[in-house]
């Protein structure tokens, strides 16, 4: 199974939904904070949301001023509710591969929340990110972390002792970039691992300006959300986020 | 033991010395193969060597063209032998902490191996090290990667399968920035583990851009000399290796 095409599942779907639909989950309580503080201005610019799924963000950029969001979804079931959910006149929202940007809008912030990691060739997504981006614009997206996406398989464990304490994490394979397939809900999720490296590379090649990365932490109350987050956390990341930018001024508004 | 004064213990000096003396170790056949092949052109530069033990990359950056280098280390009992082996006109060798850059003159290439894990305070000493560089100027450092530093008292390890193959890393802490302590040759070697993020924020908070990331693997010649270093590599990096370059345009030589 090709794994951009998982969250047409029906299977994937429904799982998939509900475990977005509560606040006990992982994004809600670590990536999407720490997303939401790395934003830049968005007073009337446009923005590209690569793998917009339920189209929260996008309605968020809106709220925050943007004048033109596009949303990109391989999904046309998430799009069927995005729309319904979160539509807005100065939202579009287009049903093909986030690595397609060809005849979109030039933008001012490029934002993908955990889709990253689906891509294949980041070298060459790389440089039609930077293309597709207005000078000063900047770009921000989080993937899955590399120690998550290091092991084949979803070998990765944490180990305990004996009072049952997670106290390490056991992965394989991190200087092996390249496919792995996992099970998420259904069998066959298809990933791509990049090492730290293979990740900031192809973005300092491609002529962005790294401007931040973050691995966030949890903080309290995340942890009485999701008793053991914070543990979790200090062992092995989760996330990966980078902030950068495209040099050059930006056209007044 | 303050971690900056082991490098002048007899056992430690003793046992690093037979290490770096062999062919048969990392440095050699991962960290410095990497290094030399990111060094910028030094023709009529001005290098800073921090951390540079016994001399060898001083001559080198000697032999690559570069008019003055500048060779750092709190060791005398290392600089003692640099001054012995290494010496040449163009060289100068300093005992102090390599995180003191008052009074040097402005460098066109910051150069450090395996040091700046035993810096405490690196938001502070990137800036330092930014202010310290030639407009243009260049930043080439390795140290242990954050997977190495990661683990308090030295407790991460490989594990082996029924065959005796290694198959995977445990470590932990690794979202524990800080001090740790371990064993190298003697007791109570002190270091700071730092996330990926801990190490590239600071840099370009400092307006340095980064320019690679580097994770080295070893080749198969390594693996004749180190056997199974290719495999544990494969499973888990060794060295983290940074090069950035501070804005601006050199002036004429």
């Amino acid at each position: 199974m090709n794994s951009r095409n998982i969250f047409d599942d029906p299977t994937f779907f429904e799982n998939y939904r509900a475990l977005r639909e509560t606040e006990v989950n992982y994004n809600d309580q670590l990536e999407q904070p720490a997303m939401r503080r790395l934003l830049p201005d968005l007073g009337g610019k446009t923005v590209l949301d690569l793998g917009c799924g339920f189209g929260h963000n996008c309605l968020e950029f809106v709220r925050r001023g943007a004048s033109r969001v596009i949303g990109l979804d391989l999904s046309r079931r998430m799009l069927d509710q995005a729309e319904a959910a979160c539509g807005d006149p100065a939202i579009t929202y287009l049903c093909r591969d986030m690595t397609d940007l060809t005849g979109l809008p030039q933008a001012d912030l490029i934002y993908s929340s955990l889709a990253f990691h689906y891509v294949q060739d980041f070298g060459r997504f790389a440089q039609d990110l930077f293309a597709a981006l207005n000078p000063g614009g900047w770009l921000l997206f989080s993937q899955e972390h590399p120690l998550v996406t290091a092991t084949p398989g979803g070998l990765q464990h944490y180990n305990r002792d004996e009072h049952g304490k997670e106290i390490s994490f056991t992965f394989s394979d991190y200087g092996r970039p390249g496919r792995r397939e996992c099970f998420w809900f259904v069998d066959g999720v298809e990933k791509f691992h990049r090492r730290f490296s293979d990740i900031v590379t192809p973005l300092c090649r491609a002529g962005f300006r790294l401007d931040e990365i973050c691995e966030p932490l949890p903080g309290e109350r995340a942890d009485q959300i999701i008793p053991g987050i914070l543990r979790r956390e200090e062992i092995k990341p989760t996330f990966l986020i980078v902030k950068a930018q495209k040099p050059g001024t930006p056209s007044s508004v």
